[in-house]
């Protein structure tokens, strides 16, 4: 047993500018010579988030209309009228959907099902240089 | 310190179908003889999704109009405009909701409180049969 | 590598009451010794939840209003209808948000955000003595 940590960097767009990250994990798993365990992976930011989906452009489509239905960002935030820098929505997204994604992989290969990736969400308003951390335990 | 990879197998009626996971999970727990560690129980699929909520019928029933409130089946998708298979609403779903549930476990019991079970949500529109993974990592 | 199960105590005044448990969780770290491996934060509990969000009263406020605009205490809750405890928009918060946190850890330290706070949200609709499970796995 025993536990490595990589990265994975991104350039995102931000308004809920959605990634697929599986390659990018899958990559970081393979050069890990690991074979059974878990992956962490986890944003360290505020204003953004982990999950799965069947990356196809409908479902990211339908996906990022709920959050514009849910966590309007045209509306008042508090966070906004304090700090005045027009991201209040992205912080609600952000908590609501969570900075944390653990998968287990078996004989070095996550055990995503076939029309399931792993996503990015960055929910910021402006282009951001993200790192998440990547951490890999197991034997 | 170790990793075993387990399976649960369900069968479900889709349609927010929700079932109780804790003894199928427990009982995995058990028979790995494992003492204290963490039980990651992971969905292969982009239509389904893992939490804990008190599992009697009134919790369920209103947790299922949450999900018909703020994720409508009965209105357009982009996903069923382009594949025509009627479970857009089940993918957001399951994006909101996440396909993955860690639990430590202390002298090979899950450390649930007294009224708190683990659930699979099972978003999509017809019956499905699912299996889950359930890796246990500890000592 | 090995494991160790900790604990974190707190008193809570219900209604969404939010709470930064950072310092305690990376006091609790601290004391372990660890060097690289994961927190797994876990709330035994049906009514209470874990995140992270920018921990300054706006973010807190603007979180809150979305718990009660899609989960609105004061409307029908079929919990409530059977059990008269009044806590039904309670359970179906934490079922949302989810009882399980698990944040990595390098050289001793939390890998948060530098604007990146671990909050419990206690949904339940009174004030309450919790016991948070907090167990660290790594070497």
């Amino acid at each position: 047993m025993a536990v490595e940590t990589y990265s994975i960097k991104l350039e995102t767009k931000g308004d809920a500018d959605i990634q697929d990250i599986t390659e990018a994990v899958g990559a970081v798993l393979y050069e890990s010579k690991f074979s059974n365990g878990i992956v962490t992976i986890f944003c360290p930011s505020a204003t953004s988030a982990l999950t799965t989906i069947e990356f196809e452009s409908g479902c990211i489509s339908d996906l990022r209309r709920l959050f514009d239905e849910i966590i309007d960002p045209n509306r008042h935030y508090d966070h906004n009228a304090r700090w005045g820098d027009g991201n209040g929505h992205s912080h609600v997204r952000a908590a609501l959907m969570g900075p944390s994604f653990t998968v287990p992989f078996i004989e070095n290969r996550l055990t995503l099902g076939t029309w399931q990736q792993i996503i990015y969400l960055d929910f910021d308003n402006r282009p951001r240089r993200r790192e998440l951390v990547v951490q890999i335990m197991g034997e």
